[in-house]
């Protein structure tokens, strides 16, 4: 079997990695984008065979961008897996925790530490791009009183020290990622029992015609995981509509459903089948 | 009538000054905080009366950050408005338009004028914290070859030139503000006849539960203008659910419906009504 050459946004060791091992096994071909519009842009080039991208996590919520790239992008998801999110404070070796003044990390990985940084008041933050990114960065500069949080996979690639492990505030911190490919070179699923399907849609606007819509699934059973709402560019105060519920697109009762919904619905796009993430 | 002291986000200028205008009048007196929790942190100090924040964009969509904030910070909204954003290019007295070759503004608002950029290819971008903040740092410089991207009401605060107006992409291009205050404070409502209600619910865990939630309002005919969900911290994979519907609270029709929404619902939080903006 050939090689995948899989996209990421982020650096070599970033969150996307991990899940990139948890989807397609540690043989995947990871290659680096520094933003998700160009991992998208590489997919529909063919420059790569597929892309893992975050949709969502337990504590930030949606990563909005990405629900608008699935839109305008022509990619299907063949699969979804849930990271764990494990923040850990790395520096360069022989550096020890009690030289550590400044701590640099995404954002959103700083405010999710935010119960260590109040137990060691004498640690200062430094918002950079990237996670793994942070520890690359640390480690070059060999900084005798810096240190990153990131991931283990971020230490192991850059040679960093783990100084302190899971120092995340609430271990319920997940991210759920997509595996994409392109439309026209979408995989033969694997066989499976249970399955996810994801859609977008937009309603007419006319009262109750989001509750109709909803209606194609709740009349046939069919359980919605999620509903995801995003603005409709040209419309002000319209909204595209993302759902995810179970079931698979070819079965009897979902093709009812899809049919139903598209009586109502003034579009609506199909973005994949795929097995439930643990 | 005392003068109310009303907090925003951002530098003199911002956006949001010109909502706090639309909202209470030339009048108001407005107080700039740096971030949008140190807002709701002054409203419930009461540091100030008032605040006025932005929900939404019709480009950008939520505003996801305050939707968080309004669970959880004890606040009623009492008017909304929708402000068309006009992006003008803005420089120190005696710069031409042709000496520009840098230009400073917040992320959004660059991403909000490509097609100026593409047209005018000599211009560099330059990310900046705030629309406003930028004006008034290009000013203090008195940068000979910088401008920003900015509200016509910035470049006459910090005393700039507007060297072109209206240079953003779309034209429909609109935020939506919240007036917000203390629960305990909240004026009593202006006579209206057309009346808006935001709530935020969630949902048991159970198939068919945001459908059930929604029948509510669409079997008495009541409209949704707006559904939103965010991750409900704690229960990885569940969702907070914020809905907008035309009606008002003590309707007899919104109290039957929101009395059967609370029966589906774990959790039911009214959080205004008030009159729709235009």
């Amino acid at each position: 079997m050939k090689r995948q050459r899989t996209g990421i946004q982020g650096e070599l060791g970033a969150f996307s990695q991990e899940a990139v091992r948890q989807l397609l096994g540690d043989r995947a071909q990871v290659a680096p984008y520094p933003t998700f519009e160009a991992v998208f842009r590489a997919l529909r080039a063919g420059k790569i065979d597929a892309a893992v991208i975050p949709m969502e996590n337990t504590l930030a919520g949606s990563v909005h961008e990405n629900y608008d790239h699935l839109l305008h992008f022509d990619v299907r998801i063949a699969a979804e897996t849930n990271l764990r999110i494990v923040h850990n404070l790395i520096a360069a070796p022989g550096v020890r925790f009690t030289d550590i003044r400044k701590v640099y990390s995404h954002p959103v990985a700083l405010n999710q530490c935010l119960k260590f940084f109040a137990k060691y008041r004498k640690l200062e933050r430094f918002p950079f791009y990237d996670t793994a990114g942070s520890v690359k960065m640390v480690m070059e500069q060999r900084a005798p009183d810096a240190a990153a949080i990131a991931s283990s996979v971020a230490a192991a690639i850059y040679g960093g020290t783990i100084l302190k492990r899971s120092i995340e505030d609430d271990r319920r911190n997940f991210t759920r990622f997509f595996l994409l490919y392109s439309s026209k070179k979408l995989p033969a699923p694997r066989p499976g029992k249970e399955w996810k399907t994801s859609l977008v849609f937009t309603t007419r606007n006319t009262p109750g015609a989001l509750f109709r819509g909803l209606a194609a699934f709740a009349l046939r059973d069919l359980n919605l995981t999620k509903i995801e709402s995003r603005p409709l560019h040209g419309k002000p105060w319209e909204y595209l509509f993302y759902v995810d519920f179970l079931g698979r697109e070819n079965e009897p009762r979902v093709q009812n459903a899809l049919r139903h919904l598209a009586e109502v619905a003034d579009f609506l796009r199909i973005l994949g089948s795929y097995p439930p993430g643990r």
